[in-house]
């Protein structure tokens, strides 16, 4: 790189900033697979001990975000920033989450690419001087997220074959000027692309071009080739939308087969029930807090390009016959 | 200030990155008010040509930023970054909006805060030459707001007297590294404040404390006191909400009254059916970008406090008999 911090719309980190502690939390489905035994909290009931799935989704967060400060070991009044977001109306989990906290919170949303989002800006505040150490945090639950977008749980509705199932956890990092950690060198900044898939149980299709567009940009921004990278991680395509984004990245020219793993194909044991995998802002948050930046600190994977993919949907867009419009953040993470 | 970038949970822009041009539409009722000759498009109906009010949102808004970005005398490809929010779930405004340009997106969400949270980002971002050119923007319908927070309008529900009125309006900036403009010398970011109040009627009160907050902090923070401050500016506490502001201002020690000016008091002229004036994301949007703007550009007032306040309430966390979490973040404007 030749100094410049901006190229294309990939902004480029000099100073490092990295990831100085973790934390996670998921319900007894999803630990009963890959990420079980790389979980800091597994749950044993999906409600945590609340009254109502929006409660227990927020408390969720509230336990990362907490956990990654201790785990840094530092005390809330050490944090300057909390950057974060969830899929509820109005991101009540990640401003309810704040609240416990007395920390500065930026809330962001991008759906399931919030966990990306909020490191690429987390980052961007560290690396520049902004401030010395930010959380970054998302979550999501899967009973408050039927509900809120699909149908309630009560009613029993059938989910087609290309349905995904959102996951109950959530994720956060710490991401400092100095200790030691896996490093955040670049952030590609996401832009809206929208392909006119109209099925709102079809996200993997939808977001995926997202996603290529993003890889492609960042691959040519940082004069990288998926070659390069030990894992090219994608948030939450599932089985369906991970194979159309291998096409779509095939036909630009980017052959990402050999390196690309999806969080949503991952995190469940596949059984009939998720069909497509994982899905939610949890998905990635988990996966990559738990079994990606674990396996980083091991050694195991040394460059790791983590594109989370979040589709930018409502039920009254939905309603009014809109299609789906998705975005991709891309954060690259180097040991 | 000694160099350093961040103290306490203000940001320091030592570059000056300016506001070189801005763009606002608003609807008829707002435009009856003081701020009717400074919008650039005053609509003489706030269906704004679409089928639903959720679409009129989305096309204000869209329309404000391709304003500000070619009053700035910019092409869209010459922009790096737009940060963008809304109060509609899952900021569908936003996205949508962000859809028609090919412009990277970070979605932001802090109620009606997000004007202010879009402008420090975006501050941040090209005063750290992440990026050069970047647009802050949002916007809000009174129509869409009712119906997704209160009542559907066809009910004819009776409003109460501590009640705003949803701005129908949106209001854009564009952020430079370089050209004229008014400069933004510095942010602070709000913490989540909630002192247990439950009217979701009544918001003026619920978030003027987030809003003291901020402004105590910025004054020890920046060593200011109200009286360096042309105007302090804060987003839409309304007539009630304003008078709690500088009551609790007052307290620790800031009298504010002689500087203090409510972007939701001044924007509508005082009818019955408004109550305590105008409020929504739309509301300072649309006032700093058209009427305070083009006042600082003449030199009337030569440094703004501008405090947007947000509500980070949800019509699902109310209903579980949550209180209201509020936010304010804050920007330092200087000629």
């Amino acid at each position: 790189m030749n100094g410049k911090l901006l190229r294309g719309h990939t902004v480029f980190f000099n100073n490092a900033p990295r990831i100085i502690s973790t934390s996670s939390v998921a319900g007894p489905k999803e630990c009963a697979g890959i990420i079980g035994e790389y979980v800091e909290t597994a749950l044993s009931d999906d409600m945590y001990g609340e009254s109502t799935f929006e409660k227990a989704e927020c408390k969720m967060l509230s336990n990362v975000i907490d956990g990654a400060i201790k785990n840094g070991g530092f005390k809330r009044e050490e944090i300057d920033v909390l950057f974060s977001g969830d899929l509820l109306n109005q991101i009540i989990s990640a401003s309810f989450a704040a609240r416990d906290f007395d920390i500065p919170f930026l809330g962001v949303y991008s759906a399931c690419s919030t966990m990306s989002e909020s490191m690429l800006l987390a980052s961007s505040m560290v690396n520049a001087g902004y401030c010395h150490r930010a959380v970054a945090a998302t979550g999501s639950h899967f009973a408050s997220a039927e509900r809120q977008y699909r149908y309630p749980l009560e009613q029993g509705t059938t989910r087609p074959p290309q349905a995904q199932w959102t996951v109950t956890g959530a994720g956060a990092c710490l991401i400092s000027d100095n200790g030691d950690g896996v490093k955040i060198v670049n952030g590609t900044m996401g832009k809206v692309v929208d392909f006119g898939v109209t099925d709102v149980n079809n996200m993997g299709a939808a977001m995926a071009p997202a996603c290529a567009d993003t890889l492609i940009r960042h691959f040519r921004d940082t004069e990288t080739s998926p070659e390069d990278y030990d894992l090219i991680l994608s948030g939450d395509l599932g089985a369906l939308g991970s194979r159309i984004l291998k096409d779509l990245t095939w036909e630009k020219g980017f052959d990402i087969s050999e390196k690309h793993v999806d969080c949503g194909e991952i995190i469940y044991k596949v059984i009939e029930d998720e069909f497509q995998g994982g899905s939610g802002a949890g998905c990635s948050a988990v996966v990559l807090n738990s079994y990606i930046l674990t396996k980083m600190k091991l050694g195991q994977y040394k460059r790791v390009l983590f594109a989370a993919t979040g589709a930018l949907l409502s039920t009254v867009s939905s309603g009014q016959g809109e299609s789906i419009p998705c975005i991709s953040h891309a954060v690259q993470l180097e040991v």
